[in-house]
């Protein structure tokens, strides 16, 4: 039993002992079994369970050295735990020159602390609700005016016969936006692709992504979220607005930015990561709060996602972000929308309100929304499956940037190309009348011009896939039933409800099937569209282009939805849409709590809150069963070393001993700055903490990397101090500066004479370390480690000497598989 | 510098060692001072600061000695910390037997824990919307009893000119109701008192509050609310179902009434206090999910007063739990009130919908939404400040039995006489037409024959007062503007809408203040109506009847809001009743995001959620500025060692050596039984939580108080083990069916023989506790107490040896003052 015998050789001189500080378990040889050994499940668990507790000990080393005689599985790529994210800290480095600011600080000091928290989390907010006015009112312009060029072309066209002009313009068009969007995330910032979620979750979570919230990654969001809706995906523009609000509070609240290199002195406070990402919690917040006018919902969507540690004050806060970022959207857009002061309708995404007799719903219900619940599960299932290999597919073969634009770009054309066989195909026509739109007096115009437009493209359409399609099916011997000329196009005064359904914004579709009158829809058209939409919008989600997933999954549960609705013909079909659309957003992305808060106040009522929140339970329980949600797919294939909310069950039997990493590289309380200099510069390591030490051994600190580097740049050495009486003492303020983009030690030059001076630590280290006996079972470990939010976690023995150091990925390794528990590679990917 | 220079004296026998465990830092004589010092605030803080590190201990001693010359305050009632409270202990005691257990049990096992969680969740949500149900059904049918005998009365005696008799009649049963719940309450179970929230609130902060979550407590709790209720009252039935879901929760968890002495044998698992906790929490969001018909107010409520840990999984069953409570009282109401199958009213209370076009607010009304917030905010701050000196009065003066009950009644009787006397000054006559009551055909039968009733008592009240007030009038020589005969009655087709405000049940003047047509009220009788109700409200809060304040708050609110309506001519009063209600409510208790989600809830309309936000936080602040919440009062008075969330502000210069409790009491891993048995019985010290160490001194473990007693009576003797191998070995069943009322020592026989036997500690005591050094500051102390939910946390010097622990009345004794730091007393009251 290798680690369990195993002593820590820590030494004064850290060149002598032996690498491993954050969690890099010697990877060379003889070491690795130890780590990627296959853990066994129940069955042997059980079999341990019932020995006494004296044999337990042995017992588990025969059962090691059993299963390192096992063939290893070929890890697939989500049995990998990536060495290249680094943690968080959201423990405060209590060293003395922090606990001296915060004596020297008054009452009144905190009280102005809190205020410009408060201060800050108000500039989230606003500054969030404008980017997302601003990302409302471009699409809605740009999309005017793509609509309008083709138009126009139309019409200028439609007399000399050249109508393939029209469509491939508005091919192009649609091309170029796409391929604008992809081009900027691919080649610029590929961090800002999808919708940004599993990253703030990861985030939240206390992952450093790298570059996930500079200003660059959101100037490319946004503008690259604005490409792909204008560019006619299946996709949202809700879910990046909630990676916009958590990189507008990362920089609000530094007050100042790296990449501008402006710094505005203010908020240096809250320049360390605790302050950060208790602030990127509430632009989350926010942004939630803007896409969906769902304030409630957001801050439950921060906790539920993000937040281990629920504070009050830190809760009214994130609140009072959410709030002021719904105000400021909804104010800016009553202004746009010429209706200036009218607050009642917020959020980018308005699902229309419930009004009426229809606002109900009765006991014999709750069963058919439980199985749609349940349906909705399934679908979410399938998608996330779907999804899954699609991702695989793309890590293996489309990695590079260009192979990414044109992927995007050929989904593009297929969604095209699909969205007209469907018009084509489809001979659902409705009377084009102002009851069917009564409610929604600006879907009118749009429709109507949409209607033009699509009339003319489908008349040249038309050509191209009947032509194609009676070659096929003339090969095929087969004459389909949709193979005929009665009601491919609709007769003056009326319109193709697919093309409603293909040709809005998304967002409009969701609101046409949740209120159109009964009638509107019919069956046929939705069922294909459902198919068809959830094939793009499976397809579209993870391409090098900024989209969420939120209203995609709305929409094609609000069709199949409605379907259910129309074929239990005394229902009211826009309530069935209503259910079927929080199923399947439900089955994808498997949140419950804040889902239901999101939806309940998207459609501005609470009656519908019961049914909705036993809907997304069903979903959630039903999808499970099959496959992840899909933000942790993402994660997971990221192979991000993810702290869920409590260990596997069937991990009582590690302790502390076998999670962490051993030998540990210590300093001295007073170390040569050679020696520093050398650890630093180990690149096979590449340590983050380590722990400090006094003769004999025991642990009198804990000291980080970036603290050290700061320290080298200074030049803060003992020689030089007693020289030098008169110079600056070191301060906090020093550190903040150099936060969050410390150089690499590399950058520093520590001459041959400096090397040998020496370097007083107990300053800078953090005297109290949290620290845990090697007995420890690992959910102990864990929920100490999950519920500080910690970094390291100093393992001592009896005599509080250190024998190992918890990190973040010692516990991440270990998850519950099919098999039992299993434990995760390490990889330097 | 006593605490500092002081070193543990732990020894092997535990006699020998000074007395200190559980936060019992010996009160007598010289000692005192150490613990009632008055620490200064952030001025000598801040002179503290600007020294050097190196001098910061002399000063804080030298600081220390100077402000033990300082006279002493008289200490308040809540300036003491009562040491008669336990902690709860959300830490798993992970000793061999559990680890055992946990390593035994198989993947499936886990499973099926969580699976009966669920079901478990599901029992409580049940049970507790049962309860509901069932108290606002008997509420109503004695309601209607009562009014029954009284009209009945009127009409057989107005011919016979004895209409005395039917106020007489009246009055005496309102006595009678209150009566009957003031005797129980006082005389039973004084801890069934009030809404029960703060107990609650206490229940999940940690502190085990003593029969707060009994079978008795609830029956009392029951009964007592019905019969103030129908006593008539200026209470609510809603704060009650917290209480009553929590006890519930905390019954169904155990599979077991110990009052009743039934076991059922199942939920074992769940039999401690981790988990009996977390079924609370489901328990309480049950309550406030049953009574205000909000699922998600619920869950928010217990996070927001409760959990400070944020698991997911236990969110969602708590959420599961609450949907059910609200499903449950909805599908039984609905059957109750003919109507099977309605779901879309839930909740004892509900606010009516908000509907057609007063369903809008405009930006202009923001600034006065502020306003009326910040009034809220005042009112409730005087209401607190009431309350607060009412309470220090009935601590002092009313605490025998028989005194609450007679205040009680007291209260009744001076509740009916304002009632009159605000009627008879009253000219506000409505006409009683369909119009004003259309929307809730329950009112019209109530409101005509309660105005039949009203108008036959008004007709002997206005001899009875007409006459006192003259005489009153005519010695003081004045002649007041209301003393003029017109109006005191109403013509036939018209009512009194003083009489209606007074006379319905509290949550229907509420609706009808919310919704019933403007004019309906006169500016007049709103304004009188507030401040009379303000009085009666405040007083009744804390007598000994169960009852709670959120209905009298929102019926305070709701009148001075549709005031504030009336008197802005343009605007729409229900509307301003509404925010009133919010901003009055907000006031009193301070709570802001779950009472947001409540409200929006029970007003079944999102549209108004931003306002209701914007009001309850300037509530908050505004009221903060001047007192604290009304619960938060009332947990201060009881001395309860309450956490809050963070530790002050100021604290960072205290450190672990300065607040643990030292000398400890420890044990040695193998323990004479006499030794254990006389630490145990040390009546003076009384501790709950015993560091286990082995020579030389090193911790090794802790056990508590509640585990020795049971290896006591089950005789775990080293020496019985021996001559017996056959014996039954003690299993964790055993700690789980003596839990929660652990047999106290002086029930445990032990014989002169056996005291001189040994102990094995090891198997069960928890091997890894947490612990910390000793220049660990309170903050970062704090953070880990309150993170892990501990009940004793370790403090040790640099070689692992015990130096002291600290518990939760070592944290809960310092709190921000008027003047910086301040430090509790402990009394042991």
């Amino acid at each position: 039993m290798a680690n369990i015998t195993k002593k820590v050789s820590w030494s004064s001189r850290a060149d002598e002992s032996a690498a491993a500080g954050e969690a890099t378990p010697l990877l060379n040889g003889s070491e690795q079994p130890q780590h990627s050994r296959q853990l066994s499940g129940g069955g042997s668990i059980f079999q341990i369970g019932r020995l006494s507790t004296v044999d337990l000990e042995e017992e588990i080393t025969s059962e090691e050295d059993s299963l390192r005689g096992r063939p290893k599985e070929i890890p697939h790529n989500e049995k990998l735990l990536s060495l290249k994210y680094e943690s968080l800290d959201y423990d405060n480095i209590e060293n003395q020159l922090f606990l001296e600011e915060e004596r020297r600080m008054s009452y009144m000091g905190f009280r102005c602390l809190e205020i410009s928290r408060w201060v800050v989390c108000g500039l989230i907010g606003f500054l969030t609700g404008l980017i997302a006015c601003f990302i409302d009112i471009v699409v809605e312009q740009l999309a005017g005016i793509k609509y309008q060029v083709v138009k126009e072309n139309i019409e200028k066209f439609t007399e000399a016969g050249g109508l393939s002009i029209s469509l491939i313009l508005w091919a192009v068009l649609n091309f170029t936006f796409v391929m604008v969007g992809a081009i900027i995330v691919a080649f610029f910032e590929p961090i800002a692709a999808g919708s940004g979620i599993p990253q703030i979750k990861c985030y939240l979570n206390g992952v450093k992504i790298p570059r996930v919230v500079r200003l660059k990654t959101l100037v490319i969001k946004v503008c690259g979220v604005i490409c792909s809706v204008v560019g006619g995906l299946a996709v949202g523009k809700e879910g990046p607005m909630i990676h916009s609000g958590a990189v507008v509070a990362a920089g609000v609240s530094q007050g100042r930015s790296t990449s501008l290199k402006r710094d505005f002195k203010i908020f240096e406070y809250f320049r360390r990561d605790t302050e950060k990402r208790d602030f990127v919690s509430a632009g989350a917040a926010a942004g939630v709060s803007a896409a969906f006018g769902a304030p409630v919902g957001g801050v439950l969507f921060s906790l539920e996602e993000g937040a281990s540690f629920w504070n009050q004050m830190l809760t009214w806060r994130i609140f009072f972000a959410s709030m002021i970022s719904t105000f400021t959207l909804n104010f800016f857009l009553s202004i746009y929308h010429a209706n200036p002061g009218d607050l009642s309708n917020p959020g980018l995404i308005n699902f229309g309100r419930f009004e009426g007799d229809s606002v109900t719903y009765n006991l014999y219900e709750i069963p058919l929304f439980i199985a749609m619940g349940a349906i909705g599960g399934l679908l979410g299932a399938l998608f996330n499956v779907l999804n899954y290999w699609l991702t695989i597919f793309r890590i293996r073969y489309v990695h590079r940037p260009c192979l990414q634009v044109m992927e995007a770009m050929l989904v593009a054309a297929v969604t095209a190309t699909v969205s007209f066989t469907m018009i084509y195909f489809s001979n659902d026509c409705q009377p084009l009348g102002p009851e069917s739109t009564e409610e929604y007096p600006l879907q009118v115009p749009n429709t109507s011009h949409i209607s033009v437009t699509q009339l003319g493209i489908i008349t040249i359409f038309r050509w191209l896939v009947v032509e194609t399609y009676e070659i096929i099916m003339a090969r095929c011997g087969y004459i389909g039933p949709c193979h005929s000329d009665d009601g491919l196009f609709c007769a003056d005064g009326e319109y193709n409800s697919m093309a409603t359904a293909f040709f809005n914004t998304p967002e409009r579709s969701v609101r046409s099937l949740f209120h159109n009158q009964p009638g509107t829809y019919n069956p046929l058209t939705l069922g294909l569209f459902t198919l068809t939409y959830f094939f793009l919008a499976c397809w579209t989600y993870g391409l090098a282009v900024s989209a969420g997933v939120f209203i995609p999954s709305l929409l094609i549960g609000a069709a199949w939805g409605r379907l259910c609705g129309i074929l239990l013909i005394w229902a009211d079909p826009g309530k069935y849409a209503l259910i079927g659309a929080a199923a399947q957003l439900g089955g994808i992305v498997r949140m419950t709590l804040s889902l239901t808060v999101i939806m309940v106040e998207a459609t501005g009522n609470v009656t519908y809150g019961l049914p909705i929140m036993l809907v997304l339970m069903t979903a959630k329980i039903v999808g499970d069963y099959f496959e992840e949600g899909l933000y942790d797919i993402h994660i997971k294939l990221q192979s991000v070393p993810f702290l869920h909310w409590e260990a596997p069950a069937t991990s009582h039997w590690l302790t502390a001993r076998e999670v962490m990493s051993s030998p540990v590289t210590c300093l001295n309380r007073i170390e040569k700055v050679g020696t520093i200099v050398d650890i630093l510069s180990n690149t096979s390591t590449n340590h983050n903490g380590f722990p400090v030490v006094v003769q004999p051994a025991k642990l009198c600190g804990l000291i980080l990397r970036s603290q050290l580097i700061v320290l080298l740049k200074h030049k803060v050495f003992v020689e030089l101090a007693r020289s030098r009486l008169t110079r600056r003492k070191l301060q906090l303020k020093d550190f903040r500066d150099a936060y969050p983009r410390f150089p690499p030690i590399q950058s520093i030059h520590v001459s041959q004479d400096e090397r040998e001076c020496m370097m007083d630590l107990t300053e800078f280290m953090n005297p109290t370390p949290y620290t845990v006996p090697q007995e420890t079972s690992l959910p102990r470990v864990f929920k100490l480690f999950r519920a500080l939010g910690l970094r390291h976690l100093v393992v001592v023995d009896d005599e509080n000497r250190v024998v190992g150091l918890v990190t973040r990925k010692d516990l991440a390794r270990y998850h519950l598989g099919k098999h039992g528990l299993e434990e995760l590679q390490l990889a330097q990917t």
